[in-house]
């Protein structure tokens, strides 16, 4: 038996028991984890500052090796997150529906852990901690499969939070790190009926390989070519004010903004306004040919508007880029978001209420916003708590995945003899 | 462009319109279908008895003819469906959760169809306006992809059920088939992006290849190990009423029992008086020693348990068969159900509070009965008035699946000019 089949099966067996801890067993395993990652901090930073010297060695740049890097106030954040995870209401055996069949049967479809969850991340080790939390939380027992280039801190992590799991009466294989080479994670792509759901976190290369190669059911998540449309009706200020917050007070998250529609009607207007300010804050504006033009008089020397591809329309920067085009209507702008988005979030920016019903009707992605910035498109933000990831599938979960959204559910149903006639 | 990708984009198209229809407008179509499918019922019985004639001068088995053969009054429950299907809710729209943010962001958590819908199936021309009823009602446009032994009977109910539509102001091609030559469906399920969920319906092996080959997620239906675990606690009259029921009143069917459990301590009792009553049944029991030694001298000459294999615990027979084991506690019975179930359906026959409770939360399947018959799992037993097929993953949909499964969710924001700090 390989190596991934025998931890998935290890994890089965964890799953069970886990499946059945109490909210209070749960939570005091997750404050045990806490505890126990604050305690070894020295050790946790040791073990990354392998990876981190690795890394350098290796000509990593230097905003990837920020990523990777930990500090005693980083693990404390992983601490901190573990123990208000602790804090949410438990999503297992909430009651989604039930009622009283007409032959006496009681029926309630009821929330249950799926059981297994592979997760496959890149460098960042306190992805290890806040995946092994939400998972446990949930009931669900976790193989944790991370960058080769974070090996000894997620292995340094992965070891503390087992010891604190077990010192609480869990079994220890309620968390598991996987092997990092390329046959171990193609074995976990495959062990499907073993592991029930694999989530992908990273760049649209890692979630593209997980959902063409796995035969477990994949929930995709992050890829974020997000858009403003600015409307004909649209408060102009207000447009200004939400499509800056929206490119640059992150960039590089998938819910920043990478594209501008703006109405013909009110493009010379906000162009004019909207341009220079974005040249100031440092985006390069990459235009269709109405926006180069108005571009030409209003920006400053060497920060002209550059002219798009039809590649820069489907292409998610995550950078102090923003594609930007002027279309003749809202449903041309729609047209626009159908063909080039990628689900995520897309907002309108209106007075009208009939746009704003047109467009959250007609654009069919994760969240769609009327008046405010793209940017809010998060699980903390949607006051969940707590966020594996965001998914732009549609099927299971859409959007920011809180701990509900790491169930199943089953239907129990009571009698007393009924049978079928 | 092949022809697959070709029907795909233009049911997405559809798919936008239909997406927006009212109600009314659904509700209309689906009448129209039925009165268009009674209007047509010469046409389509006409088309099916080609089908007929070719599958008998193939030799095909009698019973998979029957499913095959169409007549007028199968005709008409198929209208009947489809008008039962306008009277039930509109799960479009549907708010699952919502409140305001502490920045006084509105958030809506809002059900929205999937798009487009691909149900592949065997030779039941029934489920052609089944499959696109539910599809419609949901929002969803569909391709059907039926089996090439219905394909003019699947032929002519398309082309009725797409006037029919067209009739009502919906586009045509809201209702699609499928060529049914390997290479479509290969294309079909290869489709990722431009098909949002495969949903196959029929036999195991149907269901496995769509599984492992599809890249389009899939909705994995119907394999039903269901189990009855009659308890020490057990009401054995009770328990031998259910046992038949569950295993003799339609034994082909996913949601029928297929393996019987008995706890030592009532063995004796439990198997001398249900053994000669299945025997009587018709029922052939593959019995483990035990059963087998029980069944020694209870049932008539020629009616005696066979001795199961070990592969006889992992079948779903579809047929008067019956695999039985005498199992040592409530613990053991769960381990054989967790080593050998397909996750459908199990029941526990118990007086036992404690042993129900144990059992409900221990046995992770889609449904979990209690002192009733498995053949209760079901769209139309649960109440949800439509079933487009049982799900047996973990992951969106679980159990029987009605019009809510068949929609996927979009967040809807609604602000002021809030932007993220």
């Amino acid at each position: 038996m390989s190596e991934i089949i025998e931890l998935a099966r290890r994890a089965r067996v964890a799953s069970y028991a886990l499946a059945e801890a109490s909210r209070a067993t749960k939570d005091a395993a997750l404050h045990a984890m806490a505890a126990a990652l604050r305690e070894n901090t020295d050790t946790i930073v040791a073990a990354n500052a392998k990876d981190v010297a690795a890394a350098r060695d290796a000509g990593t740049p230097e905003s990837t090796v920020d990523r990777l890097a930990l500090n005693p106030a980083r693990v404390d954040a992983m601490a901190a997150g573990l123990e208000q995870l602790a804090g949410l209401t438990d999503p297992v055996g909430e009651v989604v529906r039930g009622y009283t069949l007409p032959n006496g049967l009681e029926l309630r479809q009821v929330r249950v852990p799926f059981g297994v969850v592979g997760i496959i991340y890149e460098a960042r080790p306190n992805v290890t901690a806040d995946a092994a939390g939400i998972c446990l939380k949930s009931g669900n027992a976790v193989l944790l499969r991370g960058s080769s280039s974070a090996a000894a801190s997620n292995e340094a992590i992965v070891a503390v939070l087992r010891g604190a799991a077990e010192a609480t009466g869990l079994p220890a294989d309620v968390v598991q790190g996987v092997p990092t080479d390329r046959a171990a994670v193609k074995e976990l792509m495959q062990a499907r009926g073993l592991v029930d759901v694999l989530i992908p976190r990273g760049g649209a290369g890692l979630i593209q390989t997980v959902v063409s190669e796995s035969t477990v059911p994949v929930i995709e998540t992050g890829v974020g070519n997000c858009h403003v449309y600015v409307d004909a009706d649209a408060d102009l200020e207000l447009a200004l004010k939400i499509l800056l917050n929206a490119k640059t007070q992150r960039p590089s998250v998938c819910n920043a903004t990478e594209s501008l529609l703006v109405h013909a009607s009110v493009a010379d207007e906000f162009l004019a306004a909207a341009l220079p300010a974005l040249a100031e804050a440092g985006v390069t504006v990459h235009g269709d040919p109405a926006v180069v033009a108005a571009g030409k008089d209003v920006v400053a020397a060497g920060k002209d508007v550059v002219a798009a591809t039809e590649e820069d329309f489907g292409t998610e920067y995550n950078s102090l880029d923003l594609s930007a085009a002027v279309v003749e209507s809202l449903e041309a702008a729609v047209q626009h978001i159908r063909r080039y988005g990628s689900g995520h979030t897309d907002a309108i920016i209106t007075r009208s209420q009939a746009a704003a019903r047109r467009f959250t009707t007609a654009v069919d992605s994760a969240a769609v916003v009327v008046n405010a910035s793209t940017r809010f498109t998060d699980g903390g933000e949607f006051g969940f708590g707590a966020e594996i990831g965001i998914s732009t599938q549609k099927l299971h979960a859409r959007g920011p995945m809180g701990l509900p959204e790491m169930t199943s559910t089953k239907y129990v149903v009571t009698g007393e003899g009924q049978i079928r006639t």
